[in-house]
């Protein structure tokens, strides 16, 4: 365990390692390959649960029947996931499906259904194929167990490189709380097989008011600040399920560990965001992007998010180049105010702007430190107290090639 | 010629062919190679002209000069253009620098000061090499001629393949009128050297105020409906000229053949767009996306510009993947009002999508199709009666590696 601010890291947590929770995966048959593809996270009680949603206006029908349940009471108790196929632009019947995907698994759980949750990721506008997932569904309570954390992690991958998981612990109220987390994306979204999903689970007691409150806060910050190419899913969810088995007092604003607890759930929101950056599609290297005296934290998101999504800087940053001319033209066409004249750029250690002026910098060492697997560009504005930071990644030929290539 | 709506094609024609204009370039030592790197066109007479300039923020030097030329009478009598360094982010020095650029084409042509435009595109963030352009524009005046607009639009050129020139020909008032028009610009902006400039000549007898009024209503739906990369330069500029020489009655709004001028005008900017969004940067074909049935014009024009865009659509169409799903997800968040149960979509002649349901199509015929230089996607969102039109390019292996290489 590695202590930062008020929590540690919990090495090889997973969602199943908060009090009261199992999870697991397995192949049903909706990917060609022999990977998992249905999922589920499993709560030994009604857990408090909170969601967020894509803004896509073609929201696919699973978002809406999770919404639907955790609308009833404030719970879930089961979290039901299926890869390979998105259910989104599917009508009436995609919709029948996914109530039909939420009542096998309740079936199957012994829960009420209102109890469970369900979401899906893969292609868009074909029908699910129920035969093979309602068999599926069938299957999996014997394979949710408390060592399943993995196998769920699996389960929800799709052009992912890399599995996605994070667990901190902290002391609340003298009782031990854990919160961890499972992502995939390979994008902040893409439309066919790489929609970004958060799952995070903790055993900390906390009403669902407070729950949603601190989802909506820290996704702001955190899953709404990373972009691969702009592509915003249809399917984009994040849900949080809180056992209350850790033993601690309700947390609330008044809480005396109510910072510290949003820290740590910051931190794994945080942790899954730079992870889903980094492996973004054919990404060689994470970009972070922050910027500081921004006259409003609005501001300040809307320039990160413009420099960060910008294709030219994305090439610029895989050919390791120290082009800040593409920086300072992303900034001026974020559409927000700035002043021309008083704009630093630093790219690492190395300052190439001040007050809007280039500054010579060493250039043999700035592409040393731009062929490096994580760079930051720093962007001081000079005009507010605000701030932000996103992270994205490269634009590469393997980008190009897997999205060129990959529905045929 | 070739005779469209009430106006012809003159084949072979330039800025030079309308009455009053000579043109031409040379090298002076902007660009590496040995290519054209400034030029001009000029008028024989002050010509009535108009422009519409970048939106970014960091506006560069010369667009502020070439304004306040034309705020002072709505007249210009030459263009001067250099290509290999943009004069942007150069502070009060790059300021000072479009200033001399314009007196000393002033000088040169025997012009007052605010009778010469200026206007450059290349690297941002370095100096003019002011030796080099002084000399450049003093033997200038020598290669100018009515022969010249070949050379001029070679001139004009960076990263870009094809020259991009256009002329037609219209009878108004029993005199021929002719409209031509040279652009340049690789991409709808590019920060560092594929700015998207557009010259316009004509011989047309035309006021300030009209001129301008059909500059600023055809760059709506022309110029600014063309995207490579999303990135908006910092020195876009559309100039028109308007000589006057082809002997017709003042054009205004009441004029019997205003809509014919229009409409060649609104042609000559169009074949210009087009030509810059198909030498898009590494592109391999030209998309048109075409939005009908849109409650607003400007909803049609902000989807289309979504999708045109997206980089998945982009890299889709370069793999020649009929891949709707990923169009349907960039009208679901392109911000508009969309009725998620009522959207058609067609590839070409193909139906991939009735009332949001997938349509079974013949893939191999649509591949087929796909693999063609010139795809054309129509979204019918059935809401109402508004209509757009844009175009843009695939995403390419090539333009990753163009932008990845580019400045060092």
């Amino acid at each position: 365990m590695s202590k930062i601010q008020g929590f540690t890291i919990v090495e090889d947590g997973t969602v199943t390692t908060p009090k009261g929770f199992r999870a697991g995966g397995l192949h049903c048959g909706l990917k060609k390959t022999e990977r998992h593809d249905l999922g589920a996270i499993v709560c030994d009680i009604p857990a408090v649960a909170a969601g967020v949603y894509t803004l896509n206006a073609f929201q696919a029908a699973p978002l809406k029947v999770t919404k639907a349940s955790i609308g009833l009471e404030g719970k879930l108790q089961a979290m039901v996931v299926n890869s390979g196929n998105a259910n989104a632009c599917t009508g009436a019947q995609g919709e029948l499906d996914a109530y039909e995907m939420r009542a096998r698994a309740a079936l199957a759980f012994g829960l009420p259904e209102h109890y469970v949750g369900v979401t899906s990721t893969g292609v868009i506008g074909e029908l699910l194929p129920m035969a093979k997932l309602r068999s599926g569904i069938d299957r999996l309570p014997d394979r949710v167990t408390v060592n399943g954390g993995d196998d769920f992690c699996q389960a929800i991958l799709t052009t992912d490189l890399t599995k996605k998981t994070i667990c901190v612990n902290l002391t609340i109220d003298g009782v031990q709380v854990n919160i961890a987390g499972a992502a995939k994306g390979s994008g902040m979204i893409h439309p066919n097989m790489a929609t970004m999903l958060g799952f995070i689970t903790t055993d900390a007691a906390i009403e669902q008011e407070q729950l949603q409150q601190v989802l909506s806060q820290v996704t702001d910050s955190t899953f709404n600040m990373i972009t691969v190419d702009g592509d915003t899913s249809t399917n984009d969810m994040v849900v949080v399920m809180a056992s209350g088995m850790a033993g601690n007092s309700l947390l609330q604003e008044q809480h005396a560990d109510w910072v510290a607890f949003t820290q740590a759930f910051q931190y794994v929101a945080e942790v899954l965001s730079k992870a889903i950056a980094r492996d973004g599609e054919g990404a060689t290297k994470l970009l972070e992007v922050s910027v500081v005296g921004a006259a409003t934290e609005a501001a300040a998101r809307a320039i990160v998010k413009t420099v960060i999504g910008s294709s030219l800087v994305k090439s610029a940053a895989f050919g390791a180049d120290a082009n800040w001319g593409r920086i300072i033209a992303a900034i001026g066409r974020s559409g927000q105010e700035v002043n021309t004249e008083t704009v630093d750029i630093r790219l690492g250690a190395f300052v190439v702007l001040e007050q809007s002026r280039p500054i010579t910098f060493d250039e043999v060492l700035a592409l040393d430190y731009l062929q490096g697997e994580s760079i930051q560009y720093h962007i001081n504005l000079n005009m507010g107290e605000h701030q932000a930071t996103g992270w994205g990644c490269d634009l590469t030929y393997e980008y190009v090639r897997i999205n060129a290539a990959y529905r045929t």
